[in-house]
């Protein structure tokens, strides 16, 4: 019944040297996590920098993913903008091209109000059939959507699915004694990614199985077992690595990260620039205390 | 040799029923600022919803605002974009319109470096001739640039002022300190107007004139005939409209105030919406006290 | 070898009408604690209202809690002052009227630094041969240690566990990470419990015993049977008494709460007042869906 | 008709190596700023490390204060508590001892309702026939008063003055829209005394005349006579100083620039401790820059 669970994994959206999107790569980055045991793909994230694009390499984007994944597993497009008018058209194109759901942040520029938010998602929702994923990230998106909000936007039919990334437990358990133990919230903090779970999130939106698919796969195994223990043991293995790739970027700690591990991952989109030196160096002292 | 001082007037970007941007209104709304006494012009501000405009829609405001201004006033155009290559593309625009400067606020997703916020000033800045304000507001823009980088920003060439809209005057109090009485800030927070000039802030970049520009512009004139007791009077008769305006939206508050006054002002872009009943009430007390 | 561990249950010190400390209720209410279940008892902390004693008084209520657990249960005694010499006074005082440990909050007014905050707790740790607890709240406290502050005081021999009631879990996360499986951090914030304990807290510090001590038992319960369901479900029972008790203070609704249930609570001390009618009413509400 | 005005000075009280309060010292100190220039003097402030000191020392420095100054100068005694009854008791004392006004901040360890804070100030009013100035600062004191609420204290008919020390500009601007012209705000905070003279403070309550009493004296005539550009001159030679004591604490800062004037200025009270080595070069390089 639930469309997504467990591990949603994010790609990133790799460029070549003049920063124009290199598909081919995409793909091949995109198999690697289809290939991971994720459960979900979610291409045009925050990892896969959609703010960042035009509207065509949007398209181009979600057409190839879906044509990579090829319904092996349930698929999730980013497909947020600042106008509604804008979002509606890109939630019809990923509907089209056969995602599963779409993923909507109000992204903002001017703080929007409540109301304002409200009917954003109901026009976007009217236009399409098929799920949609309400996706709160102050620190991306710069609006914070209140539990109370979030509650009421899942009074829109097809909102189904909340995304949380807050990094506030607190939010979950709003939502979840609110609303019962069969609503679909999702954890999008990677540092949090113990605690939702235990607060009892579906899954876990995150682009860590880029780098460690099989510690993110185990965690959620654990929890489905519900071995509390080993869960513990598991989430501290990787916790550090969450932190870091949190803490200093999901595009820049992704991009490199998987160049250290012997992986091409193409280049960033200026402004955004790689990791500084220093930072490269930790990740790679901490990917290789996980042997990876 | 300041190309801009005093009130640097911030005009909206009125729409059309379908929210497709209404030129003939633009050029007629902007008319009335360049007639009311500012300084300087600013078309494609935040009161411009520049982030909520595609490509030709931000070329077709620039020529508009140029061709309207006709070298009347010093015109600033907004052109920042996410990415780099937008940002320069727009900048470079602008300066072949005839801008006498651009504004760029380092507009997010994710959160830039210290190091990234100047490489994309950097960029910027070589590829154009005109000088530069750069633009801190991390209400809107979701970066917080420390004075400390504002000061390095300095230290590109054309990179010749600062708009500060924090609403924090000790990061003016910080900036006139390190670079002496010459450097050019401008203050961008309405309700810090007072204090921003008394900090010795060379201008105050807002969208109040396009409703209540003598008030603005006779504190000006008390500020540099050095009269402190007529600016204190004269700012605690505009403080309220200028919170107001502020706390509410700025592209909401004036397309409603205009309407107050009588004046058409189009409508508002997807996701934004008209203020609600009860604070275009309270808009209309604010303004009827003033006796406008 | 742990003193403390699973529910340290926190008394309130109950006034009478002219806001003089009512001690032998405070035995009777201390004595529900002891056959509560609760793993420990914990006299003149937050809950006890501290900070509003003055020397005397504190003492008097530390015999009394001595005297009435009569070595039933480890009991661990608030000590803390502004000066770190009558903290040190308070804390030699426990210790001979036989505290298994004190617990000590850096109580500000003036921000201290890092430096100054280590020196208070050597000097406490050098004047007493009890373990100490390091009890971080900015949120009463008013000073905010970080994580790596809290490592560092576990250098000292007898500052040998961690109160954590910031509410932040990640705080958790960096001491288990840090310091390995065995470090005793504890968990000061009602609504983290079940993401405190997931995260490995070896107890939770808590003045909800006085009202719902079955429901906290069982979940440490089930949280050392290594159960997460049973866990979840039990900490979404109480949830909303939990933050309700935290978010409109402690001292004022456990008085409240025990009075609801038709046990005699005594009085505040001013300036605490009584809920209002409308809290009361919704924390009777609480307590009744809970079947209290 | 107002009582307060101008430059109310707060002095430090000295301790001596075994951290007793040095009266003879206090006194010296006293009487150098009473001479300085200053308009009213503000013993047991902030500055003055009320809340580390026990009731007989508390009792000790009201009398010394007031015997020294001896009707020279309008005082205003601090005499917060965090219990009702311990700070009306010290109102009490500071009233018969000839104080001409005393200084309440809602002192807190919990989080104090507005009814709980209104009710605390209108016993300690009703108990005395001198005025209070109501005190908010929030960074020591724990507690913020909204603009609304201290709108609200004004109406007790002895809660005559506020002192605001947020360093937030637009609560003063709340204030003077809202109560007009004559109420009485003093800024607490010495980064913001240009703004908040420009805005209307009655005053400013400050430590830095213990260290550049002419500048600060200086800063206010020019406010008095209108002279906007003298006041932005004269604040932007002291400015760096006063963002450093404010910044590193003001008990710390004073007395160690007071040593650094060749003025004995004793030893503060654990766990207060000096200024590290750093900073003292640092303050001693401010005042040799200020010709102290």
């Amino acid at each position: 019944m639930n469309i997504f669970k467990g591990i949603i994994a994010y790609p990133i959206t790799p460029f070549d040297r003049e920063e124009k999107i290199d598909l081919p790569l995409f793909k091949t980055l995109l198999e690697r996590l289809v290939q991971s045991g994720a459960n979900g793909i979610a291409p045009l994230g925050s990892t896969g920098v959609l703010p960042y694009l035009n509207d065509a390499e949007k398209e181009a984007v979600t057409e190839a993913a879906l044509q990579q994944v090829n319904k092996r597993l349930p698929v999730l497009v980013g497909v947020s903008c600042l106008t509604t008018e804008r979002t509606l058209y890109h939630a019809k194109f990923a509907e089209k091209a056969g995602a599963a759901a779409v993923m909507v942040i109000p992204a903002s520029y001017w703080k929007l109000t409540d109301e304002e938010i409200f009917r954003h998602y109901e026009k976007i929702a009217a236009g399409i059939s098929i799920p949609i994923m309400a996706y709160n990230n102050p620190a991306t998106g710069g609006i914070d959507m209140s539990p109370a909000l979030l509650k009421r936007l899942l009074q829109i039919p097809n909102v189904t699915m909340i995304k949380e990334s807050t990094g506030d437990v607190q939010r979950m358990h709003y939502l979840r004694r609110e609303l019962g133990d069969d609503v679909e919230f999702f954890n999008g903090s990677n540092p949090l990614a113990l605690a939702a779970f235990a607060a009892g999130a579906k899954g876990w939106c995150t682009a860590a199985p880029n780098l460690i698919p099989d510690l993110n796969n185990q965690l959620y195994a654990a929890i489905t077992r519900n071995k509390l223990d080993t869960a513990r043991t598991l989430f501290y293995r990787q916790q550090e690595l969450l932190q870091f790739i949190s803490g200093k970027g999901l595009p820049r700690t992704i991009q490199a990260g998987l160049q250290i591990q012997g992986i091409e991952s193409g280049y960033l989109r200026s402004p955004l620039q790689p990791l500084g030196t220093e930072d490269d160096g930790r990740l790679r002292d901490i990917l290789a205390a996980l042997g990876n």
